[in-house]
């Protein structure tokens, strides 16, 4: 997976209709300073990601592991949270 | 997914005849800085896109999501048009 | 797909046996700017493209669409020829 | 594969509960000067790697080659731990 | 495919047990400029191939091809040798 900041919502009126019903944020994924200044994406949010927040993405035919994804075009996911970092 | 611009059209006669029947835009893709000067990509459009709009792209096997896509060679297609953005 | 330029043949003897049928083709993608001098890739060439010809590219699982490339390790393949620029 | 450094662990509370019993860790990848600066991944750990060390890396639909990865959407995967370089 | 060059073996002793009786290389990829500056990456030797020598690699679920990799975490494969360049 690759770790990423949600920085928007996707906002697509005209769109292939096996995409309707699921959720779409821009993720800007960490690059190579660790920074969130990677490479820009789009993907499914399963999880209830909010703006700001710091996500786990799944990229390519791996993101299809659920079975209402099987006919969708859908090659990112969200699949989990990063926890804020505590004082260690 | 990536978001791209679409800069050209593909003037393809000689080609896999797997392919006769799909239209194919040239797409460049968003970079790091949320410019459209990233890498530049050829997809199959099913949503009716025109130059200059923005759109959802699929890359990869999630792209071969059609039952008449199972025997071709298309690795990129254009899923859904971004809206323009509204004053918010 | 991705849009790259015939740069040479590859001349290897000893591969795999799977690959002896098959002919490849070096291919220089093209980059972020529009010019053929992206990543270099080697690709089967199923359209009978020549050196210093603009091809189309898939790559990845998707390139592998063909009965016959089932058991191959093949993961590119030139599918089209783009036309020579007319004036417009 | 690739090689990589396992720079930290990853804490997510609220993720896909198909990833739950899964170890998840940091990884930066080797780049191309040979030096532990390149691209920040998230990988299952089925070693038991430890931070600071030198690791193979799976990426893709082939990280996914575990019976109980089927349903989840692992894309990374520790499959080695480099031995410490020794005199040579 | 992608051309690379041979630059090193790999050392594991703790690895996963499917890739045991796998040989593995370190391979540099040729970058854009064409010379082996490029990502490097880790393949099985399918060929026979030694350090210093020029190779195709294939990437990613293509590498999977052989009927004894299906279980395998393989990702990348040397399949074939780049002749030495003759004059010409």
């Amino acid at each position: 997976m690759k770790i990423g900041k949600v920085i928007d919502n996707v906002w697509s009126t005209k769109k292939d209709e096996s995409l309707i019903g699921h959720k779409f944020l821009i993720v800007q994924l960490m690059d190579k300073s660790k920074e969130f200044n990677g490479q820009v994406i789009v993907a499914a949010d399963l999880i209830g990601a909010g703006i700001g927040e710091k996500v786990l993405v799944t990229q390519g035919s791996p993101a299809k592991y659920l079975p209402n994804m099987k006919n969708t075009p859908i090659d990112a996911v969200i699949v989990g949270i990063i926890d804020e970092e505590v004082e260690r």
